[in-house]
């Protein structure tokens, strides 16, 4: 029909300049590139243990609906999770999952050479963001297997930053921090500056870990989702608890009818059954346990989790480390690693169902003998 | 906990300079300031028509596994797409809605101060993204109720435009041209400039509306979407079919988990099923002549319509069109109306069930007399 006559459209040079990258290959890709299923899909930080019944419930329900679009002000999940925390909606932006209220936010902050810190071998999705809009990353090391809040709020200090990103507890090592650290870093936050507290695995973490939520304050946004504890990941449902500034400026570039209606409902019901929350919590600490001992039983070391993981220490370098991945993947056991050193030293395997254990207690010595 | 010791972080200039405006307002607002829910959910172009029974029945099935991620290549849905249109996997980009991809071409071609043509009047929330990534739009009026290709392609040529955006057929106005004269307008593209051509309607439009897809042609991408035929709006699914380059480079920035598995199911099903498409088109065809009747025994003028709704020209201005809109919406009846003049004489009528059309015979005449 047509000819190609014009000379092609040119990208931004921003855009130009950014690689065709993503921040993770899918287990589906990996299954299509194998040519077999996973027999146990523990790589991806999903919660095997599914969400509420209820949730599944309104999902289906809402489907027959779904020739409406979702109410672009998530109006009564919006009410909701305010009741929950005990905050106004004015405090609550609901998005799709934290990845995308990420790019928002990195958006609304962050133009061409703004600095951004983060800690070297946190969280990519992130990175990808700012790379996208053009911000500059400045990394400081983990220290001790756990983000460094000291030093990411100096080098914030020091390069001027416009965010810092910091996961309490973090991914993808497991580690956490008190709430008074936490808190004392939100005091510490420079001028000008926002601190992106990721919370996305606060459900599971120990008691007096999260900090209260001061809304007064306006240098931290917090994230939360319910693709984690909830079970939701699939649904794309995550929300930013923060500031009312803050919040309100998501609707200036916000996609508004961004959201699935049918992720609306899952997650309106999955907040109200606080019970089957429980219970996952409860079945993924026995997991983590169990993920745990199997490593020991290996002569593998697992570092302390307050996730829904467990970064377990191959003991060698990342060579190896990415060795015994190799072998776990070869034999159907989906699983992930860090990838800067020497947290890659470490595999990060996910809380299964007992099946799933078993697979990974299977595989786990084969892989270890074959990477030796 | 904490008090507020830092100056609050401060949005890009950008960021700044734009109003937290929301190109729509849904239904659901409008129902809670009403106080009571609308009786004819007739006024955001939904497919009251609804989804395949198959569709829906598979986003029930994925409710169970929304646990996992969703594919972030679309992998299933891409390949399927990829056969229907008898292109190649490259040249489909799965994404979030057409809003979503809209957001995401912007995005790629448009960087701050960059000229946009479009049509005065024509889908604000394409103009919502272009101020949102700091572009100047440069509007053409319609053309005797369509929009106007030659003059598009005229001032995009004098300005220099990154992105034309073109509809067809069109909202809010229903009108259309033949595959000729966009063919003709994809050769006229300028240099470096890429025509958006949203064919988010193609489905309801007269054979020979829709030219033939020539995937060599860089200068044209195209949008389709599951939320209208396919009655799929709440479940965020649209696709852009364009050259492998354009295509690629959605992949720079976009949120690559970003799609609900839920909503992945449902629209393979669903383009699977192009028996309940073909009927939904002949069920809308009928609606559409219905509205057209019901209008005209009103004493109004329906406009020709290619799409699943129908611009009712009021017969005065915008003034006494807005008064009718009210009156219906008072009703109970949700329809909209075009934004600009001369086209907001016409208020926008979707097609409904019998039901639906026969609380829009009831409500006109009240509205009109009302308005009169």
């Amino acid at each position: 029909m047509t000819s190609d006559k014009a000379k092609p459209p040119r990208l931004t040079s921003l855009a130009e300049s950014l690689p065709a990258s993503v921040p993770f290959v899918g287990p589906e890709a990996q299954e299509r590139a194998r040519g077999r299923a996973f027999v146990a899909r523990i790589g991806a930080n999903e919660s095997v243990f599914g969400p509420s019944p209820k949730a599944i419930s309104a999902m289906g329900a809402a489907a027959a609906d779904v020739w409406k679009y979702g109410d672009p002000e998530n109006h009564d999940l919006v009410s909701a999770l305010a009741a929950h925390h005990s905050v106004s909606v004015d405090n609550i932006m609901v998005g799709e999952g934290i990845d995308g209220l990420l790019g928002y936010v990195v958006r609304l902050f962050v133009a061409p050479g703004d600095p951004v810190v983060t800690s070297d071998g946190a969280y990519p999705t992130f990175n990808y963001h700012v790379a996208g809009y053009g911000g500059v990353l400045h990394k400081v090391p983990y220290r001790q297997d756990r983000e460094d809040p000291d030093a990411l709020i100096a080098r914030a200090r020091e390069v001027g930053a416009k965010l810092i990103y910091f996961a309490n507890p973090d991914n993808p090592m497991g580690s956490w921090h008190d709430a008074g650290a936490v808190s004392r870093m939100i005091d510490a936050v420079p001028d000008n500056c926002l601190l992106v507290l990721d919370e996305a695995y606060a459900d599971f973490a120990p008691n007096g870990t999260i900090p209260g939520i001061d809304v007064a304050c306006t240098n931290v946004i917090r994230m939360r989702t319910f693709s984690k504890a909830y079970g939701m990941a699939g649904a794309r449902v995550g929300y930013a608890i923060g500031a009312a500034r803050t919040v309100a400026a998501f609707n200036k570039i916000r996609n508004h009818f961004g959201m699935s209606r049918i992720s609306q409902a899952g997650a309106l019901a999955a907040l109200e059954d606080q019970d089957w929350l429980a219970n996952v919590i409860r079945k993924t600490a026995a997991s983590r346990r169990e993920v745990a001992r199997i490593a020991h039983d290996n002569g593998l070391v697992p570092l302390p989790s307050a996730t829904n993981f467990v970064a377990v220490d191959c003991g060698r370098d990342g060579v190896f480390a990415n060795a015994v991945l190799d072998g776990l993947i070869d034999q159907g056991v989906f699983v992930r690693m860090p990838f800067s050193a020497p947290q890659n030293r470490c595999i990060r395997i996910g809380c299964g169902t007992p099946e799933d254990l078993e697979k990974l207690a299977a595989a786990l010595p084969v892989a270890l003998s074959r990477a030796r």
